[in-house]
């Protein structure tokens, strides 16, 4: 029997695009002769849909898309995902379901059971869980076919009371099938080998992974589909970050012939930069847009963004806006245009004194006899957020934001002013990892200026100003926030791990300030296990460590 | 056996006040005789601690106030409601739980069954539902606990497979206790009432119902708090939007004898126009601020604001703001005078004509040769912005949003400009809402001028603009916002409710595509039972009905 998995790139609730691009894959692998056709969770209307399931219309919109893909499955078998009603009183009204479709026809449903409900999952929301499990059989095989999740209930703290295998095994099935939509963080492909590995030992089958590729908003799903053999061992990686499907010959996976070459998995930064690189281009595309403007200050945030869109967009799509003040230094300019020439993208000049003195003028009288602070600084900022929203609404570019996770983490960043923009390209992105990131981008010529990258960060909104003025170095930071926030750690944890208690209080105290200025940020693309936005939900006016 | 039940206003995280309330409210209940104090659903930690909960740090402080809190429960007994650890491996690390305490001990624990996880709830998230019930024994008396949500699963479509009070009641208690955070609808205190007297009347026992009253950020708890008898008739409801402890003779409810006159509840308005001095209270006062700042354009969104923190914070800490521009009408700057003058709050004009030149200036090569259009509309609004912004960071004022919901339904609204602020004030109430508040606050002398409720609405921002000119009346386009938002119908069923198609389809486009700008709202506080934000979560990048 042979399998094909289809590793595609959906959009949300575009259910003819969707549908169109499964209908043609079956065709196609109709004509090479092949079994069944798997596709990924939610393929219908995309993951994840979110309060779109609370519309019923949209639902319906669900089941005739499937319908469609169901008459045009004549001759071959496909396993689709899809939400469906719950048609018992008690529980959720909807089932995050697959169909296994052949001759025509819905042959059997599969019901989700294990629902994740924690970081930027929400499924319980929507979703009742499964109680029942029932093997496929299908031309003499006997498929367990599980959702995502399902097979995600091993290790030392699982999260669930039930394990879908733990019930299916006892058909004795020939082999499993997984559809899933699991998003990309850089660490999560070796976690998501090792558990799914775990699980083929543990059953002694082997196992058929579809994973969806693409970005939605800020989510990116990296694809990565893998195929494993019986005790475990990995017999095929698909490719990360684009569309791949590839056909398998059941019995030969079974009798553990490994068919693909091992896979030389990219180092961590280098699938930022590519998930990065997808995330700005799905944006775009999905929601109909080419032209991408930021502002380019010389610094190594904007460079790594600019150098991001530009692989994403082709240069001819980015416009970069320069928006010098009197604290701009020499270089600032300087490297900046450097940077766009490299690139060979459209740069502007659009220096922010009159207007800044515009507003110096137009405040005098309130703030007659008082020192320049704090607000004069945000005043510059802001000035170059209004540029920026202007020609953003002058000529349909849609604006990059160049924050930082380790700024946005701290509040060092200005609401309306720096922290404008549609999406945040780098916003889940520390400081240190930017300087990774930049390296890579130079890594066979000089795409942003070295200067870019080894002058101190500064913010320039006041003579002289660097950043190490009010923050430690950021690798001290960075290892300090990685623990506070990927780690959840305490800061009396922190503390015992030898940071100064004075600083770990601080930067704390900083973090948790700061968040009702995290809540108007952009959605901000997810790299890391835990991005701000959707999947860190604090409260703003609350008194812990602030 | 004499039982008080304590409506308090807790806040998030803050355990030394919380414990602090808590213990006095039981030392004066103990020099009353009172046998059972009940406080609401985790009043250690204060509702929703949200992702708080992700650290064992807070779970660890919220064990430890506990503990001080039954080493001072000596002589009386009490139920607090706090997060608890799970010890079981399978499943989630934590229970929504409440002790019972007495002599200085927990004597039980009881878990909550139903998690909300639906609108703004994400109990699922952190917590394990419970599977086992047992009634609390105290001074002869069997009592069944529950927890909020516990008693919610009745009706034709209950979200829950359990039923808490279905198992407790096989050990037939004398009465039901439920501590509750549920947080205001205006809609909601009806709903309420109904359920739990449905309870009463299904389980033939009185019912005490402590709810948590006051605001955390956008949620609004508004108490109310409610016993009943056997037959399900109110015996007590206590006070909207204010803390209110009442003490109980058991035996007196048992045999209904009605303690309490009847209760004349507040209108819609009413209560929503109290249920937002209390958000705007308690944002300012949990978050350690005293003074408001607000543009005042003589229109009827900021004039309502105004009033509205007038009322929360007082003359002497609102500071109201006037920037006309070269289309500001001249009853704009006399209607917002006159309101400011009828407040007695301060008020300053600072004209935007000198900003919104420089921008022109400093933009005139980049816009050569092109029309004024939206660009040069929003430089406008976001010039405001900044000097709002300004004022803010140099004063201490926090700024108030005025948005209302219809406009940022419909993404009438500039980013960055008028959709700035701290907190969002209105921004849950419909256009037409907002007028029936200006007449509410007008119920005894003219505060808001009568020209800003008679005059059209417009944003002035080009000449004799007016809102008509781009969008149906309000009374219509609320009525069809109000069946896609929080009815979620389809437009089919909206037309075949009696609208114009080609409008309403348009009117839920715009809906859908202003997705990305609400992503960047402050929080706002919610006053119905579908609020944009936490409690309507929606693709970004998606195509239905977009």
């Amino acid at each position: 029997m042979k399998i094909a998995l289809a590793q595609l790139n959906y959009h949300i609730g575009n259910f003819e695009a969707n549908t169109q691009k499964i209908i043609e894959t079956l065709n196609q692998q109709k004509a090479e002769g092949t079994d069944i056709v798997v596709f990924s969770e939610l393929c219908i209307c995309g993951y994840p849909p979110r309060d779109f399931l609370e519309y019923s219309e949209f639902i319906q919109l669900c089941e005739s898309a499937a319908n469609n893909v169901a008459k045009a499955c004549q001759g071959i078998a496909c396993i689709i995902g899809l939400p469906i009603h719950n048609p018992v009183i008690e529980g959720k009204d909807l089932y995050n379901a697959a169909y296994f479709i052949a001759d025509g026809e819905v042959k059997q449903v599969i019901k989700k059971a294990l629902l994740p409900t924690y970081d930027v999952f929400d499924e319980y929301r929507y979703f009742e869980p499964a109680h029942e499990f029932k093997c496929v059989d299908y031309k003499g095989h006997k498929i367990a076919i599980t959702i995502c999740e399902d097979l995600w209930n091993l290790g030392d703290n699982p999260l669930y009371k039930t394990c879908p295998m733990d019930e299916l095994i006892k058909e004795s099935p020939d082999f499993m099938i997984n559809i899933a939509a699991s998003p990309f963080a850089y660490n999560h492909d070796e976690e998501r080998i090792f558990i799914l590995s775990q699980n083929c030992r543990k059953y002694n089958l082997p196992l058929f992974y579809v994973n969806h590729v693409g970005a939605q908003t800020e989510l990116i799903f990296d694809g990565g589909s893998l195929v494993f053999d019986k005790a475990g061992d990995l017999v095929s990686e698909f490719k990360y970050f684009e569309e791949d499907v590839r056909v398998f010959n059941v019995e030969q996976v079974q009798s553990s012939i490994v068919l693909n070459k091992p896979f030389k998995r990219p180092t961590d930064t280098e699938q930022v930069y590519q998930a990065l690189v997808l995330g700005i281009k799905d944006y775009f595309q999905k929601s109909g847009f080419t032209k991408a403007t930021l502002g380019l200050s010389g610094g190594i945030d904007s460079a790594v963004v600019c150098a991001l869109a530009y692989e994403a967009l082709g240069a001819e799509n980015v416009m970069a806006v320069l928006m010098p003040s009197k604290y701009s230094s020499d270089h600032s300019i300087k490297d900046a245009e450097a940077l766009a020439k490299n690139i060979g993208c459209k740069s502007t000049v659009i220096p922010i004194k009159t207007v800044a003195n515009a507003f110096d003028e137009t405040l005098k009288d309130e703030f007659a006899g008082l020192e320049a602070n704090l607000a004069e600084e945000n005043i510059q900022a802001r000035s170059r957020g209004v540029i920026m929203m202007a020609m953003s609404n002058k000529f349909g570019y849609i604006l990059l934001n160049t924050s930082n996770k380790s700024e946005s983490a701290v509040g060092y960043g200005t609401l309306y002013g720096d922290m404008c923009g549609a999406i945040s390209v780098i916003g889940d992105c520390y400081k240190t990892q930017v300087y990774q990131l930049a390296n890579y981008i130079n890594r066979e010529r000089e795409i942003i200026p070295i200067n870019t990258i080894t002058k101190p960060p500064s913010a320039e909104l006041r003579p002289d100003q660097k950043d190490s003025d009010s923050l430690p170095d950021y690798d001290i930071l960075d290892k300090i926030l990685f623990e506070y926030i990927e780690m959840r750690k305490s800061s009396k944890d922190i503390i015992a791990d030898g940071y100064d208690e004075a600083l770990v209080n601080r930067i704390l105290k900083m973090v948790n300030k700061a968040e009702f200025k995290r809540y108007q940020t952009p959605p901000i693309l997810r790299i890391s296990p835990k991005a701000f936005g959707m999947g860190r939900r604090m409260p703003i006016v609350g008194k812990y460590l602030s």
